[in-house]
């Protein structure tokens, strides 16, 4: 192992240089104007498997945009890791508020990074994340110390709902057959308390519209007497989320686990620091279900919130208009076990129950994800705990994270194996926000740790 | 007068034609990239006026966009009249509703317009109603039938509040003095119930900002724990107006004129029919004030629109974020004894009011202008109710308008003189809305009712 650690020390630099090259590649997913980055990355991501050690590299073509492959097999009787890993990013905007160029990668010092971080679209979410295991895989490979088989996939759709994955996987289940998924797409709890991703929130998302008038309209001469469909949208919203702060909809929490009180006190373990959640993104105060922690709001209970709303005159000035339409795009986390399906439907129901009867509404579902959880008395949790704990030198907790990754769900139904969600970020890397980074401490611990989850899970 | 619409009929062609030069202008006073489009409109206006016969014909400078100015004076114990119009535009936008280009001015028939209506931005707000004017002069200088002096002031930024008239006005109380002055920016009741506008209400308007946290975050890692500005928004927007439809804001009403029994039964003669008018503007059913009609609460009552709201992702596809900020414009219609400088502070304290403690919130007012009413015997109501019923050979009613046009109480204030609101647009015109248009039968009694009320005026 020795061997390993020390070769990854002397290839730092270099590491780096290679993932600017990656970040620099604008791979948008949601926006069809950036298709060309997005097939470019993936054409980068499959030179990289091969310049690694990788047999079998193949750019998959699916209905949406490509599937990377790659794979080791050293020997059928031993086991194999399949890991996953997403090149396609989340949109930059609001562009306004990145301090450089969100595709121009560049090293800076924060208090929480001494060390430095990479800030770049895609640096934690992830570019960053991904790139650690097929360094790692590298290192392996040129020091011959590779322990078991192991399968690369790297798509570039999660962004968007992962809409060509579950295809792919069901039509290639020999080839992707393993014993675990290997996934870096979470963070560590904190800096200092290193932690094993055990639960994943999974996700019901829709656009949501109210028409009013048929057209817009001026305000002076229709003032006071139409629907104004902002407004509408604006009181339905408000009966989203009661005074309790709980989720309005009906039968919202018929599904949800209620973890015991047991469960509950062994979450409290982590440090919950309010003045520091505040402090870090700069929050008044926080909001949320009655009944519970900041901690167990963000990871145990099912949430609703705006990602958008937009309607009437927008731009610089005023115009005094009356829209037609208002829109908003909503989506719920959700905890086991509730279903997309369930939740999206629940939603439309009361959507249409709380519209008043003067407007139109449409409500279109974008893409869901099923929750996920990895009981902690796997061996893949106790692989992935172990490698952590030798790479940090410090205990190493179960954490449910309030994040979705929809996929682990389907590749548990179709491969049959468990996913480990062994991420090194960190909450205040601003993902999917302006500014996002991923510091270097974590990025150089990421890589060592993975070829120490190979060693113990290739010997349990 | 005979010889004056003679000249008018056999002119009729060339005057569209010169208006579609000026419609073709895109004199958006709102948006700072059409600058030059507004600045060239100015000059054209000018050169209209000149080719009018009037003297002294200026671009006058301002802070802001030049005002046009012309006049002739006949005599200085003859009556003056100032005319006043505007050439700026509201911004186009939203653009895919448009069936041709909006400044691409073509005439096409509709079932209201059977002779026609001219489509473009700004035919009927107002470049379409000040050209009338011009024309008018034309004809009267032409066929030697001016019977008093007239003065022509035709301002670039009517559609952003007016911002430097004040000053113009201030600054040359002597160059504008007059007797009255004439507007045509309003409209006709109904295309079969002509009116003289004698109401207009007033103007408030604000842009809002909610900020929760300092910045965008990811909703999977941070939703359910902190205060999403586009939820708070939506629920103070939802606590603006109250479930009877009054506005909530506190002391609102405190200053508005009610009007008596009487003056309701009066207004209630004109025809209000809810079917024609839900199905103007594919409307499922109105909502306003309890206790007062549709006719009502367009026009002797105040009312509150959001006219935009916007904030997180609104592009295409799905982002999980929480928006740092979110952000509305709100306008209030005023209605006698209503200042906007009263509205607009009470509107900040109650919104102010209204705020979690967990959130930051912002208001900054745009422009705002005064109610405004004018006495049905007034000479100038009387000189344009004979004026339209020679023109239009039809009963003239008053009526009060919802629109705003806030000049009109600087006017009195500074000129010491009564505007005369003799509009001929419709309602179903859709100014400030995607396919704008003015009849041509609008057009042209509005050019043949123009020298009516000169004649009529002169003589009183």
């Amino acid at each position: 192992m020795q061997e390993t650690l020390n070769y990854i020390q002397e290839n730092k630099q270099r590491y780096i240089d290679e993932l600017f090259e990656l970040l620099k590649i604008a791979s948008i997913s949601a926006d069809p104007a950036y298709k060309n980055e997005v097939l470019k990355c993936a054409e980068m991501c499959a030179q990289h498997l091969k310049n690694a050690g990788a047999d079998a590299v193949e750019v998959c073509q699916t209905k949406g945009y490509p599937i990377v492959y790659g794979e080791k097999i050293l020997d059928k009787n031993l086991p194999t890791v399949l890991v996953y890993g997403h090149y396609d990013v989340q949109p930059p905007d609001p562009l306004e508020l990145w301090k450089k160029p969100p595709f121009e990668p560049y090293i800076e010092k924060t208090e929480i990074h001494p060390d430095g971080a990479i800030f770049a679209r895609g640096s934690a979410d992830d570019k960053g994340q991904f790139f650690m295991h097929i360094k790692a895989f590298e290192a392996m490979m040129k020091t011959n110390t590779l322990p078991c088989n192991v399968k690369f996939i790297i798509e570039g759709e999660e962004e968007v709902g992962s809409v060509s994955l579950g295809d792919f996987v069901n039509e290639n289940k020999e080839k992707l057959s393993c014993d675990c998924i290997l996934i870096s797409d979470t963070g560590l709890y904190s800096k200092d308390q290193p932690t094993v991703t055990t639960g994943l929130r999974g996700l019901s998302y829709m656009e949501v519209e109210v028409e009013g008038p048929g057209r817009d309209l001026h305000s002076g001469l229709y003032g006071g007497a139409v629907p104004n469909p902002i407004h509408v949208l604006s009181r339905m919203i408000a009966q989203l989320i009661d005074e309790n702060g709980r989720i309005a909809i009906d039968g919202f929490y018929d599904n949800v686990l209620e973890l015991s009180a047991e469960e509950r006190a062994e979450m409290a373990k982590l440090k919950d620091d309010q003045e520091e959640f505040k402090k870090s993104i700069s929050l008044k105060g926080v909001e949320g279900e009655e009944g519970f922690t900041t901690l167990e709001r963000t990871s145990i209970r099912p949430t609703l919130d705006c990602n958008g709303i937009w309607g009437g005159y927008t731009g610089e000035g005023a115009k005094t208009v009356i829209p037609s339409k208002a829109f908003a795009k909503i989506s719920m986390r959700l905890v086991p076990y509730q279903t997309p399906d369930e939740i999206t439907e629940k939603f439309t129901k009361y959507f249409e129950k709380i519209a008043p009867d003067n407007v139109k509404i449409k409500v279109t579902p974008h893409h869901g994800g099923m929750p996920y959880v990895l009981p902690s008395d796997t061996k893949e949790f106790v692989a992935a705990k172990k490698a952590m704990e030798t790479a940090f030198g410090k205990e190493v907790l179960p954490y449910r994270s309030g994040g979705s990754i929809p996929i682990t769900a389907m590749f548990e139904q179709v491969l049959g194996a468990k996913s480990v969600l062994m991420g090194f970020g960190l909450d205040s890397d601003a993902i999917h926000s302006p500014n996002e980074h991923y510091g270097l401490f974590n990025f150089y611990k990421g890589i060592e740790s993975i070829p120490l989850f190979f060693e113990n899970y290739a010997k349990m």
